[in-house]
């Protein structure tokens, strides 16, 4: 099998250990490595309080290269106080002497818990570990993938190929996420690898839309971490000529990425906690792209809702209900809902529907709800999933 | 025992009876009648989708005075059409008819599934019924108090008696709701009778002020209903000196109505579906009284957050998280957050608390938390319950 996960793209390398910091002995420290030094983009959580990681990440992205990102789970070193703030330029300073660049060319991020320390000896013998073990094949990448997972049941991995000119782009990604996520920078650890050769603020930009229509449009809880970080590096060693304007070269590029992205959130949604299928809502007619938006996340978002769809339930009444107390512009006469491609209710009244047919549609892995609003052309959509006992027991059980 | 039903305050009678709407056969229409006609007040739900009775009774919110209200369950007559309009005419008409008034005169509520006609065979018999079974015993207020009723686990009442000069002036309210409840006209039936004497604006004053500071600040599931009604009626019997402006009289009912409201809501939370025990967040410091309002209302609302309260975990990292994607004004450095008295957070730091004294808290049957957000001098508060595996169990198995 040829490789898939991280280390795919040319120039990079990757390792994952378990250094302690998860009482169960999992994996919690992963290293991902440039040698050559990667043209760097990233998203931040707009979360008002923001990990210790998250602070350091974002003064780092000034550097013109990036080096290395060095990530733990199990801790998310949020809420921690000068303490947090000093442990997480430790990890940035420790990867770098390893590495022999500059602190400053390093990024770190963390997931877990919030409001308690690192314990800095497991997570400094866990970046030296880390530092011996990397390597360029699938398994590192593997174990990168691995080493981020908190409350994951699954590994999240996802795999592009392009070909720009006569050169073959690789594009990879590994994501992390079950619980809290809410959009406006989707709630993850999102890492995402290429060896494309681009300029940094068209990478910037390529990253911003892939996750404006993907991890911004997915909700499970509707909230933000304070840890929240995407990361794209982009080694520039696929040979493929330099992209420095929004040409078709840009485009291709960035569709392959916004796939990619698109990818990881269907997984990432499937994942989710408790969650046990996904569906996506589909908002046109609005009088503005925001009523889109807020009467799609108002569907996704709505307790009541998800619960029907755990309960396979083609109860139209609660996305009505939920569409109606959005706060948005709406003909109550020309309102219509469509299962799939089976109208529930047309132009404000119940259609004579085959409910067989409705609860086949429900029942499925995923399935698409279109609303009309019926008042203008604007159009969104959110991805979501569904609400079940198990994610109560998870969140629940959860302790600190 | 004294009365301390709706039937209490002198001028009304009810009736409360099973005409079949809900294939449980439990009781499922009531009426509340004031033969003198009583000053009324209403608030009504902002969800843009509303239902047949709400169109109606804001219609005949313009008599100068309501002789009945006839409330149905198990049916919401929601998104029904032209005919579920004239059904819910039809409710009032019969009304009406058996009480020699006009159909104006009368107001509708529903309540229960979305989007089915009502069996109007079955309600005509149930208004003929219950028209029959008119009493002012505390039997008949209790009857009609459990007709309301749907996934409701228990029957809520309140009842409070103030002095005005030499007259006794009683309040008595019921109120349904368990899901669906959320802010701005807070999801529910809520029928208060009262035999104050008092003008119609200050009536409405009245209700509307203690509806803000009770039902709308209560939060389960974060939606509004399209049924959500609340009715004032005075029947002006308890020969108290008219109230026609807001002096000390006004304020003393004002005060007792918001208590009364209060208690409401209090029981309706406590039964929410699946809900084991409730809290209140309050927050101050806020740059302005919509900061508090949002800042609080995040929390209340924030699944994560309310599945600690479930697991008796005294996760404070989750209200901090909360509050920060709030999108409100806050100081990082002066954030401060206790549990009932007990400070878990200060000063932007985690506290040194005592874990065992925090879980005693946590699992109260009601505890408060309180945020700081360091910037102002604005505060408000909002009322939360627990999120449990029951609560999806309810609304999983709630079939249409």
């Amino acid at each position: 099998m040829s490789n898939d996960s991280i280390t795919a793209p040319q120039g990079f390398s990757a390792a994952g250990v378990a250094c302690g910091i998860k009482v169960s002995g999992k994996a919690d420290l992963g290293l991902l490595v440039c040698p050559g030094g990667a043209t760097a983009a990233a998203v931040f959580t707009t979360n008002k309080i923001v990990s210790a990681a998250v602070q350091v990440s974002r003064e780092h992205m000034s550097s013109r290269k990036v080096h290395a990102v060095v990530v733990n789970s199990g801790n998310a070193n949020a809420c921690t106080g000068t303490k947090g703030l000093a442990d997480a330029k430790k990890m940035c300073g420790l990867t770098a002497r390893h590495l022999g660049v500059e602190p400053g060319e390093v990024l770190v991020a963390s997931t877990g818990i919030i409001g308690h320390q690192l314990p800095m000896d497991k997570v400094t013998a866990g970046i030296n570990e880390a530092a011996q073990r990397l390597s360029d094949s699938q398994e590192a990448g593997l174990a990168f993938a691995q080493a981020i997972m908190t409350t994951d049941t699954r590994c999240k991995q996802a795999y592009r190929e392009i070909k720009l000119s006569r050169a073959t782009v690789k594009i990879a990604g590994t994501v992390k996420g079950a619980g809290m996520i809410g959009p406006n920078m989707a709630t993850t650890l999102l890492f995402i690898t290429t060896d494309v050769t681009i300029s940094k603020p068209l990478l910037g930009r390529a990253l911003k839309d892939a996750v404006g229509s993907s991890l911004n449009r997915l909700t499970v809880d509707g909230h933000q971490s304070t840890n929240d970080t995407a990361i794209l590096l982009a080694s520039g060693m696929a040979g493929n000529p330099r992209i420095t304007s929004r040409s078709g070269q840009y485009g291709k590029f960035a569709k392959a990425l916004t796939d990619l992205c698109t990818d990881l959130v269907r997984q990432m949604a499937l994942d989710a906690e408790g969650a046990t299928r996904i569906f996506k809502v589909v908002v046109k007619g609005a009088a503005t792209k925001a009523d889109a938006t807020r009467a799609a996340r108002a569907v996704a978002d709505y307790p009541l809702f998800k619960c029907a769809v755990h309960g396979r339930d083609p109860n139209w009444g609660r996305i009505i209900c939920a569409v109606g107390s959005a706060g948005v512009k709406l003909n109550p006469e020309k309102l219509s809902c469509r299962l799939d491609n089976l109208y529930v209710f047309r132009n404000g009244t119940p259609t004579k529907f085959d409910v067989k047919e409705a609860s086949r549609i429900v029942s499925q892995q995923e399935h698409t709800i279109s609303i009309d609003l019926g008042v203008g052309r604007s159009r969104d959509f959110y991805y979501g999933c569904d609400l079940t006992a198990e994610y109560v027991r998870i969140n629940a059980d959860y302790h600190t």
